[in-house]
């Protein structure tokens, strides 16, 4: 029973996905039998306590996700935003069972000293294709935070070798690292947001500012951090009060810089800006490409590395392949981070990025081509599919849905935000979010929190007009019985 | 022309490699011409001056590696000890040809909240069955460096949990840890070892200690670092001479518990101790099993955490499948971290270091069960082929050759050591070892370097007496040519 009149589903040119189911289907009560005894199973050896629920994997298809007890969910969280084409794609079986790939498959190369004779090719046929312009050094590695730590390191050998005037560290530099003691562990910094996201690594958590349960009794380096916009929405009516608060931030950012690389004045200099194009596990909060371009400009006139972290913005969901690509930049990011639709971690940078030394930035496998071969099914798909514009008409189209759904439930929804299906809406309070998560997944709809109040969509690419339809009409019914 | 008589090849209860090669072939000088082409095309994207060479892995088998010149090596580094039962071995291609697991090569989950459904008996396959006694809890995660930075963060999770008497973090400390400050941030330290490698994320680099052009430039934690043996060889000549070295570096370390933890004299409270079982990175340095009980023991009394690092002992190649059974401990460690031969990373932990709170220790993936698929080829090869046994025979013929080779070019190798295949020999200089490790790719021996002047010895668990004869006479042919 929908009362809300959506508009008629728009048509995409992106095929049907072979096979896919028609709609959701919930057999038992959430969570099943069958979730419950696996779970107090897992609970003798690992933390189970954070399982939405066990997953069939063969019998889970496109959109649709199916757990052990048989239930079928629409999922438009796709995996922590990390499920780049659905689930079983035709492409990524078809990479997985050809022969040519077995020994691929079989054995994890060391990537920095021993690349498979195919390396060079596979990287024009995958990460080279989805190269940010201007960026020419690719680097692959394990995950997002390994991706953000690698990135770190990066400007710092090169922000250091910039103050050598290039040359080589000295010998005090070289012995007193090892103690950690300075020069050698000199006392820079990376600038990041409140309520920004990096990840869980001790470098990269310095630079997280999400959740305290994330950070607390961690160690930390003493980084700083700056106020990221909250902008009101909606956000034509906001307009001028929206362009001073982006102002404020960015005031705030250069006052930073001066105090800690001008004016000396703190306990560390700043190397490096990181920032998300949309802060994802912060909740969604969004800044206008003319911050970003600022926010750029800023960092070049203090001779600074701007890093745009991509982890989850990236690889589509935008409508556009990079999210920091809506900014039209006139001079591009020092670095762009990846993981998650990529499936390999890995940043892309300007070739100054590049340690003149080898073994700076490594490790024992450099990421893995096993991910690659997916990936190069993701970026075949995403040229053969047009899964691009698919992204935008099926974004399009659940934006103008949520903003319809908030106008029903004004008491329930709010803040109905994004781009492409990078999409986002606000509940009333964090338990009442926390109840609608738990009410969808009970009908059918797998989605995901982010930030206090916040539901967030990250469906895979394949997500069609069609899916965006069926998410309302769940949304919906579960909007109907929350408190208004 | 072998001059050196060494003894008789031993029998191994492990089968032949099926369609082994009987040895190596080099067919092209090294460098080989495809080689130096593929080099200079990567050099464009990446970084290509570490590449040993470029491999044909769908034509390496066993201990054989094979480059796109076609030159073939006997490959005792094994993808930096990574390569568990060698290149293409039967049991891996089946598990990756096998329908039912087509859906787990396909997409990757986010373990820590949608397993697969046979999650657990995936871990009970595995990692269950080579869980060191008394650590029933299991973390998987993505490489060895994310094994450590996870395990620190299970320590002090734990031991600010026990500096609070069990309560949850105070309000203060979840808003001060926003601004990455005390308490919430607390000043934290994991003791490490001069000489120590655990990694090369921004937190375990702190921890590590072996080459400083992997350290200069990039910011560190103020964490202490304590002396580690430099043991005399032979063992049985030197016995008093390396106690007293074992003792002074067990009383630095209690020195140094005392003033960070009792006095409060130091910038940070120690909260664990990490060290490997055997120093790899630096140089195959080694310390008795007392050495190992006095340590733990050490660690228990000050009620800090004690972590023993096995991501490249671990895995079966000293003869046991963790190192750390050789020292006989009442105790066990308290955590156990691994990756590289376990093709996934991950820890082992008592009971005690599960937080209780969901999501602290997490991140998106929290490991990948394609790998996993991999370790349980690995496990089960290691049962049905006895290659426990299989190393430490080879491993013994080899050590017991390298000590006749020793004796032969005593101007050449020199210190002798290690256990199993876990094996090493010094050079003269750090020139002459990289000289040697060069002239032994040439003739088709794949080794690697470790510390200044070490060549050390990482086979795969295939390894077997026939290989450990080759690899002998091999490493002859260059000795006979090195300045003496």
């Amino acid at each position: 029973m929908v009362s809300v009149a959506f508009p008629p589903v728009p048509a995409t040119p992106t095929p049907a996905f072979p096979g896919e189911f028609s709609s959701a289907r919930v057999l038992t009560a959430y969570p099943g039998p069958r979730n419950i005894a696996l779970g107090a199973e897992m609970q003798s050896m690992q933390q189970a306590a954070a399982v939405h629920f066990f997953v069939d994997y063969s019998a889970s298809l496109g959109n649709y996700i199916v757990d052990v007890d048989g239930n079928r969910y629409l999922d438009v969280y796709a995996q922590i935003a990390s499920l780049p084409i659905g689930y079983n794609h035709p492409r990524i079986h078809a990479a997985i069972q050809d022969p040519k790939n077995l020994a691929l498959l079989s054995q994890r190369p060391c990537l920095g000293i021993l690349p498979p004779g195919d390396w060079n090719d596979l990287l024009e046929a995958t990460l080279a294709k989805t190269q940010p312009p201007g960026l020419s050094e690719i680097t692959t590695l394990m995950c997002g935070s390994c991706a953000n730590e690698n990135a770190f390191k990066a400007v710092f050998i090169w922000y250091q070798t910039k103050a050598r005037g290039g040359k080589p560290p000295t010998e005090f530099d070289l012995q007193s690292c090892m103690q950690n003691a300075a020069p050698g562990s000199p006392a820079l910094s990376i600038l990041s947001f409140a309520g920004g996201f990096h990840g869980r690594l001790l470098g990269c958590l310095s630079a997280t500012h999400s959740k305290a349960i994330h950070k607390v009794d961690i160690p930390a380096l003493d980084w700083p951090v700056a106020p990221f916009p909250k902008l009101q929405y909606p956000l034509e009516v906001h307009a001028t009060a929206n362009a001073a608060e982006e102002a404020r931030c960015l005031d705030y950012v250069d006052a930073v810089l001066r105090r800690h690389n001008v004016q000396r004045a703190a306990s560390t200099e700043i190397a490096g800006i990181i920032v998300e194009p949309i802060q994802a596990e912060g909740g969604d909060n969004h800044a206008s490409p003319n911050f970003f371009r600022e926010l750029r400009q800023i960092a070049a006139d203090h001779g600074v590395a701007f890093i745009v972290d991509e982890v989850q913005t990236g690889g589509g969901s935008t409508g556009k392949f990079w999210a920091h690509e809506h900014w039209a930049l006139s001079n591009p990011p020092d670095l762009v981070t990846f993981s998650k639709k990529m499936q390999t971690g890995g940043y892309y940078a300007k070739p100054e990025f590049r340690p003149v030394e080898t073994y700076r930035i490594f490790n024992t496998w450099m990421g893995d081509p096993a991910k690659m071969l997916q990936l190069q099914a993701f970026v075949d798909a995403v040229a053969h599919d047009d899964l691009l514009a698919n992204t935008t008409i099926a974004g399009d189209y659940l934006h103008r849905g949520l903003h319809l759904l908030a106008d029903e439930y004004p008491g329930v929804l709010s803040n109905v935000r994004g781009v492409g299906t990078y999409l986002a809406v606000d509940f009333a309070s964090p338990a009442i979010r926390d109840l609608a998560v738990t009410r969808l997944r009970a009908i059918g709809l797998q989605s995901g929190g982010c930030g206090d109040r916040s539901l967030r969509f990250r469906p895979a690419l394949v997500f069609q007009p069609t899916h965006a339809r069926e998410a309302l009409e769940l949304l919906e019914q579960v909007c109907r019985d929350l408190p208004q």
